[in-house]
């Protein structure tokens, strides 16, 4: 079994160093629990409501906070993902780096961007790579990302076992009535966990930013589609014990299975 | 508005005669409240549980479902969608039919056969086409069709408002907690309606057949994913008011759309 924390953060817009300690505090705490990995939120070095690009970079300043995740990463000898935003020339970037023991195994550009993202990110191009990591194959996306169906079907078809999910959930979408227990956002995401019979954790935001709350959905979902752990209210972080052999089991019954059950012929 | 309708049927394995009369009998219903459209169960000429192809082709016999539908369909000034079996030659096929006013638009094949289905049916060709109808623009795909998220997007890109799926969904299936108040199944299409913000009118199955019984999960849902209606336990019908213009909105937020922010080209 692997031990996969999830950790939901409450962050500050305009205060880098801060945000980074609490992702160091949360990163802490997990390893105090024995988490082989520790999933973070989007933007987890920044926050996310800036009212333009040019106070994104500002408050960015020079801060290395890949270079401070990946001494704590080598300190504790785990796996950390975690979403952060980064400026190279012009450009700001909405980005997730998988590390493990100190060392970045890869780092991802959000493709999808929602809202008033597009006016301050540029997107990625390339889709999420699928990283054999000590624990098993892990890969990352952002937010958004995983309400594309077709961009979660590509990465369990390259062998995904534990998709890492950092997100900036707002409240508010979708209508939700006060009886659903769950957002939608979160049943896109147990959907998507079961359709492809893999592993999902995803790490949410709580707290608020200029009159902005999140939805305080962190969980680790099952291939069956299930939450098996969720943070509930306010920052923290849950450590759930996942089988990742069970994402290789495509069977959805014993003449089905998930993938190869595909007429990619007829998708067109 | 539309005023759709869902029905939920008790079927008897082998009994043709009684299964046909049971969805005449529900049709009726439905028109009883002016339904405008009603959506019936996979199967429902035969029911499931068949032990081979043989016993499914001797017990439909030559009975012609197609011309007593489109008989009612006149009688009432309606839309009927209906799963059924149809022998053809030597195969025999799980279909569903769209008829408006007594006139069959559109028979879809299934192209994803669940389990056993592979045992008997010939799986179809071809993805379900977008038919306009009096009422609006409808496709047909059936029960585990709708578990293929590429299918769903493909009917969505070609403009359907409302999604008719007849299914029977057996019980057991995704290792469901008894606290869990909705199957994965309705969690699958719920995400599937949310995604590409399209109606969805779902017709299940209630009842027992050789010790298999079904989830009783048909419902309406709307293009924001909730189920705005269900039938609930037992054989009947409810009924829902929908506006299908709510579907042409693909607005997640105001920089957002549901179909135009996918990148293909990276999907590779």
């Amino acid at each position: 079994l692997v031990k996969v924390a999830v950790a939901q953060a409450h962050l500050e817009v305009g205060d880098v160093p801060a945000n980074i300690s609490e992702t160091l505090r949360l990163i802490d705490l997990a390893a105090k629990q024995n988490a082989q990995i520790v999933v973070l939120p989007e933007l987890a070095n920044s926050g996310y409501v800036y009212k333009n690009k040019q106070e994104l970079i500002d408050a960015l300043a020079d801060i290395d906070v890949l270079k401070i995740w990946k001494d704590k990463s080598k300190e504790l000898n785990n796996i950390t993902v975690a979403g952060f935003a980064e400026v190279q020339g012009e450009k700001v970037y909405n980005r997730s780096v998988i590390i493990e023991n100190g060392k970045i195994l890869d780092i991802y550009t959000k493709v999808h961007l929602f809202n008033d993202e597009k006016e301050i990110f540029t997107p990625g191009d390339s889709p999420p790579k699928v990283i054999q990591t000590s624990i098993g194959k892990i890969a990352s996306m952002i937010c958004y990302d995983l309400e594309f169906p077709e961009l979660v079907r590509l990465v369990a078809e390259n062998g995904v076992e534990l998709l890492c999910v950092p997100t900036n959930w707002p409240e508010g979408s979708f209508n939700r009535s006060i009886n659903e227990p769950r957002p939608m956002e979160l049943i896109k995401a147990m959907s998507a966990a079961a359709t492809n019979r893999i592993w999902i954790a995803l790490s949410d935001r709580c707290g608020e930013e200029r009159n902005i709350s999140w939805l305080e959905a962190s969980s680790v979902i099952d291939p069956d589609g299930w939450p098996i752990a969720q943070v509930g209210t306010g920052a923290g972080i849950v450590v759930a014990d996942i089988d990742l052999a069970v994402s290789r089991d495509k069977s959805l019954s014993p003449k089905n299975h998930a993938l190869n059950d595909r007429r990619p012929e007829i998708y067109k």
